[in-house]
C-alpha cells in the first residue's frame, strides 16, 4: 500500500519527511491540507494528529505525526533500501546519528526557525519583521555553526563520514535561510558551506526543494 | 567498563539519562561538573561536548551528549535487559514511541521548561520571575495536557499500553513542575494524574528523584 503524506510541499516539516522517503527510494502520495481554511483544526485531521499540525504519514493502518519521527520510522522500515540514514548495523555510529539529530532538534532548529519566521513568514501574514529577534538569533546561529565548522573538519558529515538523518533534518530550514540576506553566516565557514552544498544537492532533497516555493510568486 | 555520566544529580537533563540507565538495570559513575566554576566551558569538557552542556555519557571510547540521545543509546545497547523502552521488536510500536518522544521534545519541553525556569531557577539567580511568561505557558500546557488526557484514556501510556522512553523523557521537568503552585493543571486531568503517579513511582525515577533537590535547602 502506498505511503500517504498529508502536508504541503512548501512546508519545512513536510519537506523533512518527504526527503527521508525519497532517500529510501520510496514514493508517496501527497495529500494536501488546506491550512488557510483551517482544515488541520477540523475533527477529521485532528483524529490523525491531535495537535493539528502537518505533516502526517499514513502507512496502511499506522498513522504517525512529527516530521522527525516520520523520518526515523521510514529509515527503519526501509533500512535495507536506499541510503542508510540511521546506521542500523553499527551501535556507535547509530548513537552519533542520534546525538547530532538531537543537536538539530534542540539547538539548531529553535534558532534558525525564528530567523526564517521573521524574514519569510511574518511579512506574508502582514506582520512586521522583528529585527532584534533576527539579530539575536543570528548571533546564536554563528556560535552553533562554529561548532559545526570544527566538527566538519574532522568528519565529512555531522555524525561521521556518512550522510545520515542528522544531516537530512537540517535541509528544509537551511534551504529557506539560504534565500535570506545572511547567507554569509554559512558561506564564510568553508566546511559548513561545502557540507550544505553537498547535502542540498542530493537527488532526494533537490526533488523536494522544487516544491519549496514559499513566499515566491 | 562502567558507564560514566558527567553531570549533576539535580539537573533535569542528567536525570533523564540516569533514569534510562536505571531502567535498563545498569549502573553508572556520576562525574560531577562544576557549573558554578564554568568547568563546562573549559577545553577539557568542550572536547566531550562542544556545546558545553551537561550531561555527557562516556562508554569506553564512545562519548555522547544530548540527554535524549543518551537515553535512546542506552535503550538500544541494553535492549534485552530491563524494561523495553523502545519496543525494538515491533516496528509500529517503535514508531509510536518515536512520535510521542518527539511530542515531548518539540511541544511539551519548551513550554514546561519555560515555567520551571521562571519559578524555580530565575529566583535562585537573583532574577525576577516573569509572571506573564508563566501564564502564557500555563495556557499552552493546559492545551497540551488536554491532548494527553484524551490519549491516556485509550492507552495506559503515551505510545501504547507499555511504558517507554516517551513517558520517561517527561519525568524530570514534570517532577519540578509538581513542586510549583500550579499542580492542578495535572491533578484536574484524571488520566494525566494517574499516568504521572505511575511513571514517577517507578524505582528508576524514584532513585533519580532523590537527587533532584534543586532550590531546596
Ligand atoms: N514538530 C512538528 C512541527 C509541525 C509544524 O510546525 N507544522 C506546521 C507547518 S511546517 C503547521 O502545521 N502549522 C500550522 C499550525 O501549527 O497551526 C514537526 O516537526 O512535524
Ligand atoms: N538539549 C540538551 C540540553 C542540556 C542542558 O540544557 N543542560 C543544562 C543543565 S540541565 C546545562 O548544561 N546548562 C549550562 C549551560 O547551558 O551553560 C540535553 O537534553 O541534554
Amino acid at each position: 500500500m502506498a505511503l500517504k503524506l498529508h502536508g504541503l510541499a512548501f512546508s519545512t516539516c513536510t519537506a523533512r519527511a518527504a526527503t527521508a522517503i525519497y532517500e529510501k527510494g520510496q514514493q508517496f502520495e501527497l495529500v494536501p491540507v488546506n491550512l488557510t481554511a483551517g482544515e488541520h483544526k477540523q475533527p477529521g485531521f485532528l483524529a490523525k494528529n491531535p495537535f493539528g499540525q502537518i505533516p502526517v504519514l499514513e502507512d496502511g493502518d499506522l498513522t504517525l505525526f512529527e516530521s522527525r519521527a516520520i523520518a526515523t520510522y521510514v529509515a527503519e522500515k526501509y533500512k535495507d533500501s536506499g541510503s542508510d540514514l540511521i546506521r542500523h548495523q553499527n551501535l556507535k555510529e547509530a548513537a552519533l546519528v542520534k546525538v547530532w539529530s538531537e543537536v538539530e532538534s534542540q539547538t539548531f532548529h529553535p534558532v534558525i526557525s525564528a530567523i526564517v519566521y521573521q524574514f519569510l513568514i511574518a511579512p506574508l501574514f502582514g506582520q512586521q519583521t522583528d529585527q532584534a529577534v533576527i539579530d539575536a538569533n543570528l548571533e546564536k546561529l554563528k556560535n552553533i555553526l562554529d561548532v559545526y565548522e570544527s566538527r566538519l573538519k574532522s568528519s565529512k558529515y555531522l555524525a561521521g563520514d556518512f550522510f545520515s538523518l542528522a544531516d537530512l533534518n537540517h535541509c528544509p530550514y537551511l534551504f529557506y535561510f539560504m534565500r535570506s540576506p545572511w547567507t554569509s553566516v554559512v558561506n564564510e565557514r568553508p566546511h559548513v558551506k561545502a557540507w550544505w552544498e553537498d547535502i542540498s544537492s542530493r537527488p532526494s532533497f533537490k526533488k523536494v526543494a522544487e516544491g519549496m516555493t514559499f513566499g515566491q510568486k
